[in-house]
């Protein structure tokens, strides 16, 4: 790596995959644990590494127009606002959602700017084929996301067009938002064009750790009491709707489900994964505050991200000994070959730095 | 990376993958550039890192086949032979010919071992769901190397069943052939389980390397009479039948189809690709011999392996000047959004050490 406006720390090791008792693969990357105050508790690779959040952003992306007021005019429901912060896996559950949210404002599939794409849930996007049809701007992951913001605009007076915009007021809004909500100084956040086509944003990983920390926190500096409140509603609402943040067998949406309101997780495209861990899990390591996690792995693979999540939260203590079989469950460690026969292993690897050093490695064969 | 029995060098950066002017996320690997002659000619990261082969060993595997006189009891066309060394797409033109093959020794698709998986052309794919079939054992990429296999047990009055266990008379074979095709010490070789449950082979990547520069080579140590001419007529296959070794738009087919029979090309799973360079076009490097190149992508992602494919190409000065525009369309460097925009770039980062230093590193924004 040469990001040269980064630290300069090389990415570590965080998993190995094995092929019978060897090493075939590896992915390495960065991590930032980092409590709701601020401080970096725990860390691996660079946690200054300069990254783009993706999706990881959508939580603090759908703040102003909770906090402007959005979900009361529109009448969100709880699900209607957890599928405004997902990546969702383009279900019927999920277009049929995204296109009442967009009607509540009197507009259709063809005001998106997301682009269509195929679901990502498989059995939905081959129901799709099997019925001829072509994905719609509904089944993007971010329908949700950019019907929000539609209605954001239409509520405040902006023009529709063009909402996908850096310049358009309403993504000054959020950017500016954005940058409160992870504590990121305008010198170290720039912005460049999502998947989705509205702005995507680059900051330090311990500021993504810091946003995801202070979901769940107490307070965030210069946040007004409607964002404070809007905050609240949105984690909430998360909680209470995992299958909306994601879908049908995410490991997203299932690791909600198993901690039970008191862990709030969201994926990003190329390897970003954002936690929230609240006070009454993360307070033995934070004074009783909220606890946040950031996850990139350098090289954008997923097929290990799933297993890294659950090591981490494992090394840090945070999976009560009820949840232990449940959640290692949800990150098979199994390489199969196309029969189903086992034939070798994700490993994960990550030795963790911070106040008093963690050595929980485990080396491979 | 901590391969303990490898040279223990780092893997080094191969490409980059930009999203605006920033890195978003990078690939590392190894590379090794070998003389059939065994030189050690250029070098990235580890050229001793110890790597599974995956499908990149096909084209040794089948030559067993072919030495003990199967492709003329059989019938073999070129094509037939080109698809048994092949990754094929699952297209209809792959699948009726891996059937044909079967059925020159009474075999049936329920006589293969390899499993099913849906055809890896997505086209072919959504054909099958269309038609609300399930896919076959002939579907599997794999299904013409395990054609082949079968039908060489027939000929040398092996049982059938059981062909893909290690210890099977007929994989004997084939394990004693490619150690000696690619020049490699059996306490420098190991075996797993492949994705088609057939043994799959670990070496050094230089090794691979060496396998692949003797495919079009004049001749290999301890190889008999039948093997060599064995080893030209599947080279000969490959390259008049691209279109059998992958399928269509698949890079493999047609960056052997833009070299016009000077280069064969073959990956393998995990981010494995190697390629056999003639004489014609690598014999300035090589004082007239053909060349081998190996490349492990660290991670196994291939979303940047054909541009670093073409990018060590053009670097070790094996592009002639009238294909140079032809190859570079082959590996689109842009990153685009799902509305088809580009929002990033894709750029490789290969630094070759070797007998002189060659910096051709482009370093990133």
């Amino acid at each position: 790596m040469s990001l040269s406006d980064s630290s300069g720390r090389p990415a570590a090791a965080l998993a190995f995959v094995l092929r019978g008792e060897h090493v075939e693969s590896s992915h390495s990357g960065s991590i930032a644990v980092v409590s709701e105050d601020g401080t970096l508790l725990w860390q691996a690779g660079d946690p200054e590494r300069l990254t783009y959040l993706r999706s990881a952003a959508k939580p603090f992306q759908l703040n102003p127009f909770v906090s402007r007021g959005g979900a009361l005019r529109y009448g969100f429901s709880p699900a209607d606002l957890a599928l405004a912060a997902a990546s969702h896996g383009g279900e019927p559950s999920h277009t049929s959602r995204a296109l009442s949210m967009l009607q509540k404002g009197g507009f259709s599939e063809s005001d998106l700017h997301c682009g269509a794409h195929p679901p990502l849930f498989e059995a939905a996007a081959a129901d799709l084929i099997r019925r001829g049809e072509a994905p719609t701007q509904l089944h993007n992951n971010c329908s949700g996301k950019h019907a929000a913001m539609l209605l954001g605009c239409q509520m405040l007076g902006f023009p529709a067009t063009g909402y996908h915009e850096p310049d358009h007021p309403y993504q000054r809004i959020v950017i500016d938002f954005v940058s409160r909500a992870t504590g990121t100084e305008s010198s170290r956040l720039s912005l460049a064009v999502d998947g989705c086509s509205v702005p995507v944003f680059r900051m330090p990983l311990r500021n993504l750790a810091l946003g995801y920390g202070r979901l769940f926190g107490s307070g965030t500096p210069r946040e007004t009491e409607s964002e404070a409140l809007a905050r609240a509603k949105i984690a909430a609402a998360m909680a209470a709707h995992p299958e909306m943040v994601a879908g049908t067998s995410r490991f997203t949406t299932r690791i909600m489900q198993a901690f039970e309101g008191k862990l709030l997780a969201k994926e990003g495209a190329d390897g970003v994964y954002g936690v929230s861990v609240a006070p009454e899990l993360a307070g033995h390591m934070t004074n009783g505050k909220a606890l946040g996690i950031a996850l990139k792995i350098e090289d954008g693979g997923e097929r290990c991200r799933d297993l890294i999540v659950v090591s981490l939260l494992r090394l840090l203590g945070l999976v009560p000994e009820r949840l232990i079989s449940r959640v290692e469950e949800l990150a098979p460690r199994d390489v199969r070959n196309v029969r189903g026969d086992r034939v070798g292993e994700m490993r994960p690897a990550i030795a963790l730095q911070g106040p008093v050093p963690m050595a929980a490695r485990q080396s491979p064969a």
